[in-house]
């Protein structure tokens, strides 16, 4: 089950979903070419990942960094195990995407008005036709595919400013409604804190129970890990980061850094709560991303920091080793 | 009561102890001239900050940025109700401190046996000796003056790696037999998680009660803020933390970046849990500082991403301001 045989990750108690080669990799200038793409994704895979979002299906005109999403499918597929995920904006992103042969498609409902047309060109409620024909699609031609749904803006807006927790969970529901299987919350700008986190997940799970899904937390003014916290404390047991923190949005002005995969992981491990990751393995993941993107600053405090002294993963078997 | 007539604090929920003109300045190279420091000081009371610890009365050979820690002292007691705290590593330290006429001593114990030698070179039980001769001396001489004692590597240590709890809890025991009056619990090394963290400030409460202190995190491994929060669910009210993030221990390898006041206030905040601090002039109290250690590197997401939009602190009445 495991690509090393000589660890054995405990069953994870969370779900550590990457985004870097999605979220991460179009929020650069630079594109990472394809080949290095597929070392990337196959290091993180490595490290125990086993849903990662390797890219977003939009037109090669716009993100010039996503024009190889089929091929990077396409070499995904071929790790066990795997869910592969993907972005779509839209129905024709879900055909492209569904043909590609993803596990997983996931669309960005933007809570703040301005935000959608700024990230989409489209209305909230606009989207919410696209998910609604997004689903149908899946439904009449891959119903083993999964649909999410994850709701940008939850916590704020850099455009325009509060966004009501009654549009949230509205928009939740109504997404629901439309045919998706989940629906998270996404913190796109650093605005949240704990409290909002714990008191938007309950009302989510209220709103729509076992539908309630990651918490997608950034780091933008140094509270991502305090607010993933605080959503496991709340029954969130599945989160979006980043390896190296990369990613952002580019069309939210000022929004930077997704939560960084290994300070993340690190922390839960630290806990005790398994990831199935391998932190010694996250760590070497680090290498093709900086190798595919040369220049391109990458963050995360623990691999700077290095491991406790004496820090054991006590979610890791180390066959054969002296323990 | 505050210095600016236009803003007037809630009543604090939280104490934010500012440990940044001791533990920050001691740990980098470059001395801080001393007009700086009482300019740096002042703006942090500006500010709101209502307890700092202003300097460590050590050798000055040793330490030679806190050579001036008594002009320091006399400007800091200048400041109406603000708490002037110093360091003191042993009895001729706390002579110094109290004729001075500092409000509040604080002893550094280590729980681990490796790092109090490489500390303040001497065992950890010769440091509750000093302790004990500490608070008698407070007893005899200025009895309205605390002593707390901060628990250094309480949650592991970079010399010896992990830090027994039943040490930890042995040693806070010990310290308020010794006439303490209270013992906080400091991750020096950037090694603690919040299940710890819950775990050891649940534990410092059977063991001593309402004589249970402070948390003074470090964000080495980026869980600074994770912590924190950890503390404050735990029961916990009062954090060190410092400007910047300028600080760490030049005994413990490694160690390096206290939690940074201006992010740790803007989480609580944003809770709205009120910390009695003014953020736009805790950010301008960043100036001073830059002033009198140019060059020197300075941390903080928030001060770096700005305040979210619209971002009101609940907690601070803008007189006469359009709300």
């Amino acid at each position: 089950m495991t690509a090393n045989p000589h660890t054995l990750p405990a069953t994870p108690e969370v779900l550590i979903s990457e985004v870097g080669p999605r979220d991460g990799l179009q929020s650069v200038k630079a594109v990472m070419p394809t080949d290095h793409k597929l070392r990337w994704i196959t290091a993180l895979y490595e490290a125990g990942l086993r849903e990662i979002e390797v890219a977003s299906f939009v037109p090669a005109k716009l993100l010039p960094q996503m024009a190889d999403a089929a091929e990077v499918v396409r070499h995904a597929l071929t790790l066990p195990g795997l869910t592969v995920m993907a972005l779509v904006p839209n129905l024709r992103g879900a055909e492209a995407a569904l043909a590609a042969g993803v596990h997983k498609l996931t669309l960005p409902v933007s809570a703040s008005a301005a935000h959608s047309l700024a990230n989409v060109r489209k209305t909230r409620e606009e989207m919410i036709e696209e998910v609604r024909a997004v689903a149908a699609l899946r439904r009449d031609t891959a119903p083993q595919v999964m649909v999410e749904v994850g709701i940008s803006t939850a916590f704020g807006c850099t455009l325009q400013g509060e966004v009501a927790e009654d549009d949230v969970m509205r928009i939740a529901a109504q997404c629901i409604n439309a045919g998706a299987d989940e629906v998270g919350l996404s913190d796109t700008t650093g605005y949240a804190n704990p409290a909002q986190v714990k008191r938007l997940f309950r009302r989510l799970r209220v709103e729509i129970g076992a539908h309630a899904g990651a918490a997608h937390m950034h780091n933008t003014r140094g509270l991502g890990l305090a607010n993933c916290l605080a959503a496991y404390e709340e029954g969130v047991r599945t989160f979006d980061a980043s390896l190296g923190g990369l990613g952002g949005c580019p069309y939210a002005p000022g929004a930077s850094g997704n939560v960084v995969t290994e300070d993340l992981a690190f922390m839960f491990e630290a806990m005790g709560v398994a990831t199935g990751l391998d932190l010694g393995k996250l760590m070497a993941a680090r290498e093709p991303l900086r190798a595919g993107l040369p220049g391109e600053p990458i963050y995360g405090m623990t691999p700077e920091a290095g491991l406790p002294k004496g820090f054991m993963q006590k979610n890791v078997v180390q066959k054969g080793a002296h323990v």
